[in-house]
């Protein structure tokens, strides 16, 4: 009796591990975030249970809630997976989740998952580090209000000299814009957004940072802000197929 | 004909991605560091040529060289994976091989893989990111030698409150433990260093940022520091078992 905590990766089911795979396939039950796709979740054999936590008629589920599910599903089924979009330890709340299972005595293992923070900026041709341009990344969250969030230094960030990337940013863009231009980071630092990356409906946006938040951003997306940002690698192979043909 | 840049994970094969076990499964060819396991270039076809640019008798190859090889290659083969060790844009120096490759009019696609910077610590029960203790993380090498390497503004680095990740940094761990310190991070800051991570040879020490680099670290090694590198999640789970065994 094994509750997996699994990455489900950035959207594109070949993008899940072979192991999440593996795991989907011999599920007793399924326990699963709002953004894991449909295709993904058709991994899981008929007869296995799906269990949405993450949207309710009434609003979302807490996650005091979540870890009781888990916890009453870990003493009931051989095999329950815990499906998270990315990467479980990237802002998903595993620790929480792991805590309560271990707490009640129930295995647990974690899984990790192509996180969006990587896969997103790869998908629209943005090296998130450069032997020239980028000596590191940076991820952070927009869980909390960056107007009044202390848990990060905003001058530090801003200065740091690695790409930035924010993920489950897009109701707080002008936030994080105002507090990184004030922390002394160029408003002409190059951005860009990816919105459903890596599904065939993603979408990107290019724009400088002193722009970022000006138009509402969609959900989901991935934020990516650094000199990398402006760059698109496809745009080599692409430009010189099409002189070809 | 078309030359795949693809992640391979941090070590363990089914943390590979479906679509990375795919395209090796039909590569021709495999062009491969050194840090590739034999596990996972045994997924080729036995037909498929292995091409090692990690090791040569006289010294490493030089990414000039591996470029010329990808476009040779990806001029005469359908399916050419380059395969590089986690995320091939973390450090892997993907960038300068889509352009060289780009250049040559030769199509080529980037498959992100499971960077070790997020598989080592979950391996070993740390969380990347908790809602209590670190708001986000930021990963950096030590491709320069921190002692002189301006892209980083240390100062900031050592402020910032995320987690931080250190890849290939094992022979220059006593550098950046000066310059951590040197820039007001607390030497006291909880620290773990996995080596070998995923792998069934996979070990970890504990320590604090004072102690790093006293003792050599064995490459290749995963350096974590800040509050979460104390953690260990695994724990809860197994005493908990232990206790009821």
């Amino acid at each position: 009796m094994t509750v997996f905590l699994v990455g489900a990766g950035p959207g594109e089911p070949d993008l899940l591990t072979v192991k999440a795979a593996n795991l989907l396939r011999r599920a007793d039950v399924v326990v699963h975030d709002r953004l894991v796709s449909p295709e993904i979740l058709a991994l899981a054999p008929p007869w296995a249970e799906l269990v949405d936590v993450g949207k309710r008629p009434g609003g979302s589920v807490q996650q005091a809630g979540i870890n009781e599910v888990l916890v009453e599903l870990g003493a009931r089924f051989e095999c329950v997976v815990r499906l998270k979009g990315g990467d479980p330890h990237v802002f998903g709340r595993a620790a929480e989740e792991l805590i309560a299972l271990g707490n009640a005595g129930i295995a647990c293992e974690v899984v990790p998952g192509i996180s969006s923070a990587l896969a997103a900026p790869a998908a629209v041709g943005i090296p998130l580090t450069t032997r020239l341009a980028a000596s590191g990344f940076t991820v952070v969250t927009a869980h909390q209000d960056p107007a009044t969030d202390r848990s990060l230094d905003w001058e530090a960030l801003a200065r740091l000299g690695t790409t930035l990337v924010i993920l489950m940013g897009a109701a707080r863009a002008a936030a994080f814009r105002d507090r990184l231009i004030a922390g002394g980071m160029d408003p002409l630092t190059p951005v860009a957004i990816i919105t459903d990356a890596t599904l065939s409906t993603m979408r990107e946006t290019r724009l400088r940072l002193g722009e970022l938040g000006v138009e509402p951003v969609a959900n989901p997306s991935v934020i990516v802000i650094g000199a990398v940002a402006s760059l698109d690698l496809r745009s080599f192979a692409s430009a010189r197929l099409e002189a070809m043909s």
